[in-house]
């Protein structure tokens, strides 16, 4: 009979409110077959824990605190953008992987993340396979951001995608109340995927009702549009409320806002599109105008998840355990809808590969023809993902999130000089 | 017997998660005694709508309507930043509102409001006395700035308070788990009063937990201490969350933020705190940032809205209602705080004269010495206020919230010329 062998979970790129959910279902999976998994060891800061052995041990938390982190927003193991270059780039980088793994029998590897980690847990499969080193490689999706092709939606998507549905109802409460302000903007995430603003679009179900425009990053941003169509909703509406995604581009591809900033994957950092738009609403239109931006607050806001989206980040990460424990290699459980109304899902499989590097985009049936609205069958889409309110408890009037002792299990191997 | 006679209630100012929970105990209020109070009439956005006889006949709004008023944000009947001169600067617009009130027998006059607006309550109180005018005339308090003294709380803050306090620890987790992520800002609003930065302070317990930085008007920004103060912390607890409030000024006085706009009250609107600081961040210490903007989301925030904040706007909004309905005149009802823990309140009633145009700042003694944080005391203060969660019926992932019908009752004065 085989021995129990350890499991390497990790978090990386951007955090989601549910991202702690699926950590909670791999855990609580393998807790469940000790027969299988000896102990879960967590990355600190997703792969760079492996590569810097600073690995997590979790076998020290207790129950409650994992079962705490269903509903604990953040990733309770911290997370990294970083991404592995290509094994003909950088093989020592892998092989260090696997010098870690191997002094800490790893037997399964376990990486939540989006496109860019679903390309390091396939990239490390093949070394690992090369090196005959036998490990389990699967992934968990996960990303706000929802441009994972194959999987119905990633895990964290529906938990924004309700936030900014509600924050863009509330606001056009306020902004109806307020008959000075004129434009009301909301800047949301999405850096090349529209999903997010879309979502905004649920706010209101018929034309008049907010909001009224949103700017999406798959069609052009051009300002003179921009400002006839703000000018033509103030007229008729009395108002005019905008989700605007924070990738808007111009027809010849710039970002409209660019902070000048660059994450380690080695992407513009966004963010200065609503005060941007408001100095053009203010200069041509000389409207009243208020803006917000949701930046990390919305993928963050653990107390408005959507229930089936934290049932579904629980659920893939549960899988990816059991996908793992039973042996599958390179691969990721996904969502598979089966029903829109009502809703059915359920977790089916995906190769790594076909996963890796691919953005779903907004497709142009789900824009509507002017490009400043979401389509009915957008609606359909996205209406399922948001049910359900599934609140954290409370104490003292604040939601009662979990913070993990995170014990560090001794290193057996020289410091890494990566 | 005397008959009944009309009741007339506005909504002034920035709007709130609550402002409607208060209109919904006065409309309550006035429909239990028939025998007092004929039809109630809410101004179209506010003052103006009794100016212009812009009427809402309230009568055709079912009870379930005005119940789920209670549960929704913004202001139902449209509010409006219009502040009356003084009755020498302009008699004609108090003998206008007098002229208005006639011609519908309104007997009973109940503004929800902040400061300004009891200043207006306060006028119209004493130019129809001096009129002959028999009126009641009472006032409601609102502001989510909660800079009005006598009163414990001014109704809407608590629940922008839970919001802030709630945002601000989600988005901690966040940065907690974005390694190089350093310097996170959430600007929120307090044009010259601090509270509502300071309900950021209650999402963390001890100097090191988040949030790092407060940053409140009632103290001096000095950018080299801003400075000096996040590379400390960011060296001591690896980043720094700021919640910084729309209102700070240098030690000349000039905002640190001013948008160029001014509201009709001649206020400069304020906007672009969080920007300034980023760039600032990013300027003298190169860290990576994130910034938020929370604007009108705080305050329209009904879906996370505080208990106690939601109760007290009921019954304030009753209060008000059943005190013009006894004859009381130039009062307004306020919160008792009779104990801190457990936090126990009362009703009771204050003047319009002194609550008019006085405006509450956070003392010295609720911001700790470095000018930087809150002390024990403001905690005491601030934590029963967001006490509790009064969540929204939900239908389809989204809260209910109720549009009215707002049908105008027939005019019967000339159009208002002024």
């Amino acid at each position: 009979m085989k021995h129990p062998r350890n499991l390497f979970y990790a978090q990386s790129g951007g955090v989601t409110a549910v991202i702690n959910a699926s950590a909670c279902g791999v855990i609580q999976a393998a807790r469940a077959r000790p027969d299988l998994v000896g102990t879960v060891y967590a990355g600190r800061n997703g792969i760079v824990g492996a590569l810097r052995e600073d690995l997590i041990d979790t076998s020290h938390e207790s129950d409650a605190k994992i079962a705490a982190l269903r509903h604990t927003p953040g990733g309770a193991f911290g997370s990294v953008r970083y991404k592995l270059k290509s094994v003909a780039e950088n093989e020592a980088e892998y092989r260090r992987l696997i010098d870690v793994f191997r002094a800490h029998d790893i037997g399964y590897f376990v990486y939540n993340g989006g496109g860019d980690s679903m390309d390091t847990a396939n990239k490390l499969a093949q070394v690992a396979a090369s090196m005959d080193y036998d490990i389990a490689c699967v992934g968990v999706p996960k990303t706000v951001d929802n441009d994972l092709p194959i999987t119905d939606v990633c895990p964290g998507f529906g938990s924004v995608a309700k936030y900014v549905a509600i924050s863009t109802l509330e606001a056009a409460f306020d902004v109806e109340s307020m008959p000075q302000t004129k434009v009301f903007i909301v800047e949301v995430m999405g850096r090349h995927a529209g999903w997010i603003a879309a979502a905004g679009g649920l706010a209101g179900r018929d034309p008049g009702e907010p909001p009224h425009l949103i700017l999406f990053p798959e069609v052009a941003y051009d300002e003179d549009r921009f400002v006839d169509a703000v000018r033509d909703r103030v007229e008729r509406y009395g108002n005019c409320v905008v989700v605007a995604s924070e990738g808007i581009r111009r027809a010849d591809g710039t970002f409209v806002a660019e902070s000048g900033q660059q994450d380690d994957f080695g992407h513009a950092q966004l963010g200065g599109v609503a005060p941007h738009l408001a100095e053009v609403v203010r200069g041509r239109l000389g409207f009243k105008f208020h803006y917000a931006v949701a930046d990390y607050l919305q993928r963050a806001a653990r107390h408005i998840a959507s229930a089936v989206d934290v049932e579904q980040a629980y659920a893939l990460g549960r899988a990816a355990a059991e996908m793992a424990m039973s042996g599958v290699h390179g691969k990721l459980p996904v969502i598979v809808r089966t029903s829109d109304e009502p809703y059915r899902w359920e977790v089916g499989q995906a190769d790594l590969a076909a996963v890796a590097n691919v953005e779903r985009h907004l497709p142009p049936e789900y824009i509507t023809e002017d490009g400043f609205h979401i389509t009915a069958a957008c609606r359909r889409y996205l209406t399922p993902l948001i049910q359900g309110e599934d609140y954290p408890p409370y104490t003292g009037g604040l939601p009662e999130y979990v913070r993990l002792q995170r014990n560090m299990a001794p290193r057996k191997l020289p410091a890494w000089e990566g």
